[in-house]
């Protein structure tokens, strides 16, 4: 049966209407303001009324950034939506005549990579997501893994250096600060002022002001020596953070998504690398594969209406 | 139904005939050399014959440290017995008329406590064994995690400081060069050579040639400043470690065992200090209790039987 | 027998002719654009019959940053200039009836200081050049060291910080992130942000946006305490550098070039206290003497001319 | 024409004659007390005369650890020996006839190994000898580097670390406290200490009170991973070391003597890896050959003789 999809994003509301199979046979997409809660409420309920209109559908996943509850229904704390222990789901229930899920945004990206795409063939598969920040999800035996709270898989905010650099949730450390984009933009920035393989980021920057993701994935794409060994040294820390992470979760797969997984293998290489030079029990642990994620764009909506679709079938 | 258990040490094999309700109706204790392994099975085909002896038991788990797969049947590796890619069920099943499981010694340890000890009463569960070294296990939705390879929940060897103490796992910087017994001596040796408040602990050893780990109990005990600073800062190390923990799993409960957990609150103290120090979005994220362990000695024979009850019922 | 020197910089050639003593008797002088290969050869062509015509000169030799190899022919890398395996010296060649060598610049620079300036008592001299980056030369039993394959004496990539500072050669920790005048324009900028001593620095900075190498030299002069305070810590760095050199090139003399130089003594006490702090086997170590090169601007083409000069009479 | 080759070590007095190919066609070996300075001269004395006996023999070169000076002549300081500027080329040309040579013990054995070992297809070279300690010599452009006061070449006392490990020449962070046999003492020690991988040497350790050299050979050997993982780290800080050795001396070929480089390529690939991980411009600069030696027993020997006859026919 087609369930519904809505991922609520900083700028804008993506939403679809998605099959047993994944595929997206509808979509709808409005710009949003962050900081108006009612005005996101409202337009999420006008979105799965139009996706809904005309359809046999009984079940709608909303995807959302920050913490969700382990029952798929408050909203504890977003980073930029004013929402506070927010009912969400009782909320919106109230207002449409479906079954509501809620659930973290990179926990549902997860779930549809998992369902449908690089990790469907597992059953054990963690997923960092490389965005702005760094998102995480985990499957463990065909079940995604939300923890006692709701608030599991933040893998992000794993401490990785005791002290480091101070993070956006009050640590320090986190692998946030060395292994998302913001953290490759800083080590490009850091590149850019020393000249030698600097250079052509240096250039760019001059052109523009500043350096922007866009203008790293073009220089990576051409080879560019500095934008190159950024990446390499995002990749490295990354893989690093694998390591312990398979001594936490032993995942068979390693699935990388978000904006910088575009630079497919050769973010892959550093990790991989960095992974086995760091690996506890070397030699004696089975070794998981790495890949980049295949449902780039998409991952959000599809994975929050699957979710949805298999809540309303197990109640 | 009763289960036998089974708990493979480093210098003993401790057995129990296990009730439903996790109490032990029979028991028995042989010595071992960890470096015969036919020995050892002999002794383990030799003991479950002989507590099944006149009992209607069908089913027995074994608990052994290292890697044991997902379908709890080989073992990969053992530091101590040279067990490699051993298929220990399979070797135990020709010789017994019993269905034999093989689990983890820190998962069987941390299943018995999930289900009769400490955390009876979550359904998230973190446990750190604080022994020699630090083993772990974790459970999620009432279930073990074992990983996509049955490797999981090694938490011991999740690194907290990078380029940090060598492991004995080849790697460095985990958690059991700061959080375990063998960390906990090296600190108070630390302690001793400094004078100060190292002067008992200097005296002890002295007097005995080396600090033990009961030389540090009774110094805790006597609250002698030097051994009690000594566990706080083992204390602070793991409460560091259990911040990176909630953002990974997000138990509702984190549960400490092992030898150095007799100290209790005097190490839960410096643990939770550290641990909300520490935690990525402190106020937004709910926070679990961190408590000792209830089935101090036999939590690895309970919970092996419990497991072998489990999966005797679920085949 | 007079000799061409020419020195290929980031935005002009220089040229001149140069006597047996290194007396400069005629200089020319043009703008270049280091993107265009074509057009530097041309104008260095050019030179070169300009400043030869109606003179009896039967060698040129060329200077330019990067790497060359050891026969002085190709030049391997540029960092500016779009050369790489460039067969320089046959292209002049083809185009210039005279003997034609290639030199590192650096090289050039630091041969005309052995030959004609402060290492001309002195069989082993080292040189470093403190620029924007940090160049090197070494002159062992009066010979110009060159390495096996050209490309040695770059001395400003030995590291001195094991995951230091990123390096415009994608290295980390390199001498030249903190002996260098950008080094010294970060170490200030550092200082101005933090008031007290720093307070002339900000102030300046204030006013026109950006620090330069030139307000650094009249607050330097002007004996701005925040100035001094990075020029020393610019020299301490500079001085355990020394210290290793001393182990392994074991030279009579350092020579300091390069437009952070003209600081002269303020340079050269943090310096000298610095390596003497840091010198292995210190009192049976025979200690070098530490000055500041003569000649500041000629050096680059009296070096490259004398070296032609030395390449013609040799073969 | 054959010469004698003398090596001073710290318990015994080594002497051969020497033909021009490299060949020792005689040999003698005396105990020796490293504190009696008269006494080992008397013994270096009466081993020439016993070798030269018969023979059409004109010079001998006597090969001492400490600083020699540049003209082959005095020895400024040895570490164990107690002679501080003492004319030895002088005290021994008076007792006899002949041309006698005094060289760095290191720098006579990578004599040795350039003229008729590993190096012998090259023109520049770096050898480092990692013994107890890390010894260093320079060949560049078929000739031995002194450097300018004869102490250059002391590899082992260019720093790595900023206040790193305190070492036996007074200074810091030097190589020889990450790159040597002693270090690598250490670092299996600390293995040995954490259980796990480093349980083998934990065992020797127990059975015999220390470590030896000899039991690290016999365990590496044998693939015992602590051992192993050992040698590993020591060789990572060595390839570190040679990336930095590149930018100055830019060798075409590193050659490892002494002891610990009887593990070969399970010393050679660690050191190749952080090599190039390090290696400043790398894919720009040329890569240079990493070969063990192959005189290990006699480098010095054959290196003092050479040099001694080679001294002869330059006068």
């Amino acid at each position: 049966m087609d369930a519904i999809g809505i991922d609520i994003g900083g700028t804008k509301i993506a939403g679809a209407v998605v099959t047993e199979l994944g595929e997206i046979i509808a979509e709808d997409r409005v710009a949003t303001d962050a900081r108006d809660s009612e005005a996101i409420v409202d337009a999420v309920v006008a979105m799965i009324e139009k996706l809904s209109d005309g359809r046999d559908i009984h079940s709608a996943g909303v995807a959302a950034p920050g913490f969700i509850d382990a029952a798929q229904s408050i909203v504890y704390y977003t980073p930029n939506i004013p929402w506070r222990e927010e009912p969400l789901r009782d909320i919106l229930a109230k207002r449409l005549d479906l079954d509501i899920t809620i659930d973290n945004d990179a926990n549902a990206a997860g779930w549809a990579e998992f369902r449908f795409g690089a990790g469907r063939l597992v059953s054990d598969m963690t997923m960092l997501t490389i965005g702005t920040g760094v998102g995480g999800a985990i499957v463990t035996r065909d079940k995604l893994f939300r923890g006692g709270f709701g608030a599991g898989a933040e893998l992000g905010h794993m401490r990785i250096v005791p002290d480091g650099l101070p993070c956006g949730c009050g640590a320090r450390g986190c692998i946030e600060q060395y292994g998302s984009g913001r953290a490759l933009l800083r080590m490009a920035n850091a590149i850019a002022d020393v000249g030698g393989i600097g250079q052509a980021l240096a250039r760019v920057r001059d052109q523009k002001g500043s350096l922007s993701g866009g203008d790293l994935s073009t220089l990576i794409v051409d080879g560019d020596p500095g934008a190159c060994q950024a990446l390499r040294e995002l990749g490295h820390w990354l893989g690093q953070a694998c390591a312990s992470l398979s001594a936490v979760l032993d995942p068979q797969l390693f699935v990388f998504g978000g904006g910088v997984a575009v630079a497919g293998e050769l973010l892959l290489e550093p990790i991989r690398e960095s992974y086995l030079a760091n690996l506890p029990a070397r030699g004696y642990h089975p070794e998981p594969e790495f890949v980049i994620a295949e449902l780039v764009n998409d991952a959000g909506v599809v994975g929050a209406a699957d979710l949805a679709r298999l809540h309303l079938q197990s109640t």
